[in-house]
């Protein structure tokens, strides 16, 4: 049994961990880190778990829990899984960083979009961004994951393949996501209360969410070169899931006429998909709706062109909680642990 | 692996059956029964389950089905099951309807609450009432299996030992019991809308309701001798999850003085359900609540008493899909099968 | 015009006055009371009130506001009005206060169930509590009215004609209440967030929930004598309304021969409430639900017999942040000042 | 007293219509016709106009309803209105048609995008486009009035001045909007039940909705030319609100060099909407919410520019049934009948 511990249990992200990995077969929670609840019952904090965890918080010291746990998920804000690993530590366990800390690999651009320094430079060029359906090998070399963001697995997995095989002009994406509010997490704040939320829909950290610049990152890679694009978040009176609609032109090697079809699309999305465990391809008779992927890892991925604009219209679906974190970091773990990519994440979407 | 079969497979209930079925290691789904879609992919009226379910549906044949599955669900509406249901059916595989067509023994009951006639009243006395906490020898041995209704389970569960114990007034039993909206089905009803649902509380069958004889069946039997009592179900905007909130007045040996007190109460349900593995007794310090259960096939079950009316106020907690419907029609096959009772259903609840 | 002040202007109940005081003909709000957001624009606080409020907030001193106000309104958390009011205020200006500290008559009660100490008990006796439907005349001559809480309201009007008229054995009242989640305030608190609320129910301040004793004492001075009762409040995920649902024994004159029938039962609501403007009687066809009277000042009431238990279900629904709080406070200020009763109240209400 | 008849009252915008109208000083409603419901009484369909409204349904007998009438309203689906209108009833009163039949010029653009061919297509020129606030003096000419849809209403005065003045790209504008759940109408259908809608957000009708052309065509007599856009709804679980996020690349005199400033935005806003009543016009502190324009006729616009992509992001917020569908169509009949322009249209936002 791999042994796991969760430093940020008590975050929405964290217990999620916990309910995918008390359902996991080959894993075994040793570890409920949360400094708010030291010594209270977990399950007090989540009465969902009542009956199956019976064990008390414990703090965040990743020291100690490094020499119990094989794995540890870092569930916690920006910046503290930077200021606490080390050699030792990466020595004796793996670690899975659901934070930013380690995804993006120009120091001054996480600092920029992110507002504080970062405490472990010298660890970017090491950590791998797991993106499994990417950096699937390199993942399973890694010991310290970078976990994508909830918006930008959603925006990158919707759009790679179109990039990477040039089928849309980079310059022009347009990144328009949705997304339910336990993305919002688990602190005391008005702006989250249900009154506030439910009955309506907002943009909010337009132009300067900071998603932006681990999307770019990675599509830039894609298309070989940097690129900037805008990405725009609304929070929507849903528990979860993330919608993202993104819009691109296409583009051809011979001017319009030679503009990507619909047929020529599909194609490159199986090809780039096609044998991905996680990844719906809709077919042209439905758009992706959070409600079928929600509490599962899965992306559905559809797309619409428009030949009145000679645009091509993304659309993907994830549960921000399961494949836009805790699911995806499992599914990292399995890979750097060289279990079965799906082991214990394939329970179906609950619906309704 | 047991095969299953299941009529009624678009339904809400039903395809709750396909998704707890299908995680499920001793079981295949074989027959996704729906009249209404009929070859047409189970996976385009339920999405969640693309990539999952390839196959589509089949009509509600349940004499063709009994040559090919050894369990058959009915989730479908009253009078269905009673209406094909024969002794070659039940010779070669067991029947687990989730109606209320064999829920009564008394037809008379049935035909005055559900104004339709009984077509198969020969088995009334062989059914078996499956609610697994309080009858589980019997539904061992049963080949035709009446699920409890999602309001009679949690209003049971809830009462049970209190009344069974003698601690409660039966006369003055009155339940008040919200609902998901989940509930009130898959049809196409302008009272089901969302505009309709959304930024609403109602009550509805006030009186009336066709849950009433059967939670007066079956605490008529803990009781002794039959009762009646209030039961007034009201609809929640939200999609899953039922709380009962029941109240009686205590009822002691020797007038107030020999009242029972808050231990004594709390060890009567430990006595009952203290080893049972879906049902959660809750201390004092919270109440139940229907968001620690959603999607798993447990029930909290907590309690008040009131030193001033010397009333006690019990609530119970359960997914009205899960525990209500498919779950417990899974924990019924589960015992009648011989497999372990909890086979399949250890998910935990899903929250946020 | 009537200066009106309001402490307490950014909790929800406070800016709902302020809705309902701009559309007002006869209404000039001269104070935007709001300790923590002292001279920041209240429309910065409420959105809603962009181009319609360029007031900044004041703070709460009520002195200061006594000389420019015609009335007061505070809006407050309890305790405060209390203790801050004194005769020169009410020499100078008429104080409706939405918070408990003058509903209870007896101050032992108060303290008791408020756990704070009463700072001014010496206005209890002249406070008037202000249920219009009920005390009118008094009202009217009132300096100081207690605005009544928002389930009180909706239990006390769906009940009294019943126990006013003894058709119901007040001993076995029993209050089953659903709330939407704006009568929990606007304080950030994890249990309000909105993935907290959304997509659950539960039971709260079961058998101790402080409207209780002012149910109690309010429907004892209609029974002529003291009576206790069960009172239980459930959070329902939905912005706005309260429903009752009331459970009571009928009584007859001469054994269960002489119980009220459902004809003499809409009678006796029609001799209290037929005339009342803001009572909306429902007939036998419809249930009250929370969605007719969102955003309006109006309760609805309506009930069912039990032939069986010989029980009667009353239902009454009403909007807390109007009938339940704001719009009775401001039909409370219209009686007191002589204007007509509905006076810009007559908004008719929001659906969907 | 303008005497108004309402053809498709129980709609959820014909229902909008009566709530506003029941408000307005200076009119009577006549006429509630609703084919489905003819002799029964209209609060049986709306109980939050219980008490209020005693009529019962007639007809959509406009002939007769015209004898009877000075306004008249047509909530009623494409086609019928063109079907019934003609030179006799415009003599008599004016029409203002909240479907789709007279807002496209051309009638060719009708046909192909709503697929029926038009009844009376020699009205198209005469009849004016009522957005109020581009159009308002042809308005106050007119006997028959195109009311606008409820995204186009929303997405053309969030782009008008900037496409006026030619600060930005038209070729470039993409229009991703989000819309509650009752611009879905309230049809029986499975795709609007709660459970279907609730945790859910799904685009539709990508890249062929039919407000496409009713924008561009807007849209194009601002630019002087005519343009194509993307113009992507989706639904969102609420019930009222739409929110608009344009996306659109600036456009300088001199190249990037030239591009406007925010502050050059802010003038042209104001120069344009800056004296308009139901336009509130954000701040760069905020973004627009729908939750601030609930139940009332605003329009709230703001923006971004993003000075990494040169693409100025536009956000504006409505009501789908008020500014976007009933309460403009009574601001059209405002001043088509002499009356100031925010008659009855003045009630401020509910939140929450």
């Amino acid at each position: 049994m791999i042994r796991a511990g969760i430093i940020g249990a008590t975050g929405y992200a964290g217990a999620e961990l916990v309910r995918i990995l008390l359902a996991h077969p080959e894993v075994e929670v040793v570890w409920y880190g949360s400094r708010s609840y030291v010594d209270q019952p977990f399950a007090r904090q989540y009465g969902n778990f009542l009956k199956l965890v019976d064990n008390v918080c414990s703090d965040d010291n990743l020291e100690a829990l490094s020499h119990e746990a094989d794995v540890i998920f870092t569930a916690t804000p920006q910046g503290l899984c930077a200021s606490l690993v080390n050699d030792d530590i990466l020595s004796r366990c793996k670690i899975i960083d659901l934070s930013a800390d380690f995804r993006l690999k120009d120091v001054s651009v996480y600092e920029e979009w992110y507002k504080i320094d970062h405490a472990a430079p010298q660890y970017l060029d090491e950590a791998v961004y797991g993106l499994c359906e990417i950096n699937r090998e390199d993942v399973k070399k890694a010991r310290l994951i970078a976990n994508p963001g909830c918006y930008t697995t959603c925006s990158i997995l919707s759009l790679y393949p179109l990039v990477k095989e040039g089928l849309i002009d980079p310059d022009t994406i347009i990144i328009d996501a949705k997304s339910g509010t336990s993305g919002a997490g688990r602190g005391a704040k008005v702006a989250n209360l249900y009154c506030e939320v439910n009955e309506n829909i907002k943009a909010y950290g337009v132009t300067n969410h900071r998603h932006t610049p681990e999307i770019e990152e990675q599509l830039g890679y894609a298309a070989g070169h940097p690129l900037t694009l805008n990405f725009t978040p609304h929070l929507v009176p849903m528990n979860r899931g993330i919608l993202v609609t993104a819009y691109a032109s296409l583009k051809g090697q011979n001017g319009d006429a030679g503009l990507p079809t619909a047929d020529q699309i599909h194609a490159v999305y199986k090809k780039y998909y096609g044998d991905e465990p996680f990844i719906r391809l809709l077919d042209d008779s439905v758009t992706a709706e959070t409600r079928w992927v929600e509490g599962s890892n899965y992306v559905d991925i559809g797309f619409r062109i428009d030949p009145r604009t000679h645009r091509v219209i993304v659309m993907g679906a994830l549960d921000n909680l399961v494949k836009g974190a805790a699911g995806q970091a499992v599914q990292n773990m399995n890979l750097a642990f060289g279990l079965p990519e799906t082991c214990g994440l394939e329970m179906p979407p609950l619906f309704p």
